[in-house]
């Protein structure tokens, strides 16, 4: 029997095909509800508490109006500055007095492994959404309900993942997930930001994963292209970023080269990776995969609460 | 048939005189409500999204209020660091993110035409809640709407504007929605920032219009006096500031003048353009315009998301 | 008849023992509500504004939860520098705005005074939440509440307050509502940080008050401990704060030095006076003290919006 109550969730690879399945099945539920403007009571009395020790307005908000629309309430933390932390509490501490005011934690903290401690610091459900340089699992989880809305499917598919992928959280967090499915992956990226090369390893053990510096290349045998942010000061060679980043910034012109409609992705926020002409096409899909955070993180949210 | 369902609300002019009846008459029917104790559930399972790229507690709040007493729930973004703007996204596409996550967004922000293009960017309704030098359009709302209940009337009143009004976002728009109404208008500022001529000629086109650097002339005619700040930085010259700035602060003194009783507004923040010793006058209404948000601003929520 | 309704929370020493005896049996009967899971609705359809003019974490998010949890709702200023306060306006202008928006106001500010300013602005309950170096009322009926859990009772009890008593606004309120009781204080700090004159010669009227440096020894006599800390900027001799610096931090060891099960509290955040080990003995109730600000909290506001 696959259930998530009480349950933390802190990584993109902690969850088994059975459990994406049953989130992407709540999520569903949820959002037909929500469309049809259906007022939900599942966490009615329950408090969620948005603790951001970096600010995500995005992630935030997501992850309010999920609780929101669930029935439940928040009380937030959405600056640094303002927190405890400033007067030298430890991380363990914050969490063992927040556990008193809410019935499920939501932490962002610029470093690696803060939510893990975090979750050994208190019985409650913990969720991270971003640790610094390490995991985003509410990003992939709804990456891949994306994925399945927008095709019908994920098993199948080529996905391209474009970008930075040597520092990108978000590309490490979804490989590892899109692995649990018969997926060819294509990583597309500069040879200075690949793909570590371990997590590359673990791929290649369980699918077919190609590498290539060229975007146009991966646009025509992909059905879905992951974009992500290429930044310039990750490069150590300013006249090789000057060639390159003209290479990621992906066009209407590139996007006709595909083989029928292309799905485009991004996490959001987009500085110029994806052309604005780009929205037009039905392949767009950026925009509805940023919605559907909400009924994605309302599952993780009413699973973990053990609400359903 | 007059209806403002799923419009957005950008301007004070955009509104005609039945549109101005039917929020006034929607406003006092929530204001008797929320006087009685009823509990409303108007905009349950609804979520309004604060957006300030510049922060405004007072209007901020006044919405957030206005949105809660009607049943339904708030996210916000108080602050401008912490939004994704500051990661280099387009106002296009944090409001089509945003979007996702809301049924109604009101917008604060320093660009003049700002709420016209979120306006643009979704079709969620979308309440401008000052753009810049630009509108501040429920401000007008709230103060026509407080000239009603305190005078039981508008038409047939003389109200007299004072302060900056050259760079007064707030003078402006009550002008124009004052035009719709047989109201003689005294405009009340030093030479230098007086109101621009191409509202003033607009206005005479329909009204009877003065001008004049004496306030206490205006009182003595006035039955609505209606103060700004005036902004030591706007002035040229120094000492036309130190020559002016006592002439438009209103004391119990000057407000004996008026005939009867004159009714004191303002928009508030207050410095000291107003003595607090005019608080004790009963036609000191300037806490009792602030209170009149909620009710308005309820009204229009309620309109623009179709809920009544 | 004791009752609270429509009066202010603003002082600790404002409360008689029937108060704190209605305020504790309130908390009670919702800590258990909250315990089983039960949905209240006491606050439905009212609004509580928290205004902090100095941020203040655990104290805001601890009053929000209260009000969610009572089925109200809030509209929040967490940060001094967005508020219209920054614009020039007076406290009294900004509460008098403020009470159009809310039912209760809870208010924090750096100045001594100012929540009884702001009381006498306005005739909503204000709830002090601070006021600089002044008062801090709920963290006192908190402590109370929580010894009376711990111990099963307050009088007859020996309680030792340690730290800095000359500048802490946590220990001054403490001792004073403590005075209610019959309790035996011992006040352990440093000779240049020991508690005013003022406040030792009101508690020796009423109650048996001892002072000294020695932590150990206030250890062993204790039923309950009570720590704050310690810093350094207040010691004008740097080798005096160094070498009592360690005297002041409660140790394992120390504690078994104890007559039974000594009672350890904290209002938190820690530094280090309280070793991190010290968290697994069975008396440490910090954290449990923390999480009794809610349902304190819940009576509270409860209470003087005439709810019950």
């Amino acid at each position: 029997m696959v259930g998530l109550s009480q349950k933390d969730v802190l990584r993109a690879d902690q969850f088994s095909r059975e459990e994406i399945a049953l989130i992407a099945k709540t999520a569903r539920r949820y959002e037909e509800a929500v469309a049809r403007g259906k007022v939900l009571r599942d966490l009615r009395g329950k408090i969620l508490c948005t603790l951001f020790f970096e600010p995500s307005t995005r992630t935030r908000l997501s992850f309010e109006a999920a609780m929101l629309r669930l029935g439940g309430q928040v009380v937030s933390v959405a600056e640094p500055k303002s927190s405890s932390a400033a007067k030298g509490e430890s991380l363990h501490d914050t969490i063992r007095t927040v556990e008193g005011y809410a019935d499920v934690i939501v932490l962002r903290h610029p470093e690696i492994g803060a939510a893990d401690k975090a979750a050994r610091s208190t019985n409650r459900p913990v969720i991270n959404a971003g640790d610094g340089a390490g995991q985003h699992p509410t990003q992939s989880l709804l990456d891949v309900y994306t994925i399945q809305k927008e095709k019908g499917k994920v098993d199948g598919l080529t996905v391209a993942l474009v970008g930075d992928l040597k520092n990108g959280r978000t590309v490490h967090s979804l490989s590892q997930v899109l692995s649990l499915f018969d997926v060819r992956l294509i990583l597309v990226s500069p040879p200075a930001l690949r793909m570590p090369r371990e997590i590359v390893e673990a791929l290649k053990g369980r699918r077919v994963v190609e590498e290539t510096p060229d975007l146009l290349k991966a646009v025509r045998e992909a059905d879905v292209v992951y974009m992500t942010r290429i930044q310039r000061e990750r490069f150590a060679d300013p006249t090789e970023y000057e060639r390159l980043k003209d290479s990621y910034i992906l066009t209407q012109e590139a996007l006709r080269e595909g083989k029928g409609r292309v799905t485009v992705m991004h996490p959001l926020p987009r500085v110029n990776e994806i052309e604005t002409s780009v929205d037009q096409d039905s392949g767009a899909a950026y925009f509805r995969q940023a919605a559907n955070g909400i009924p994605v993180r309302m599952a993780l949210l009413a699973l973990v609460t053990g609400a359903i």
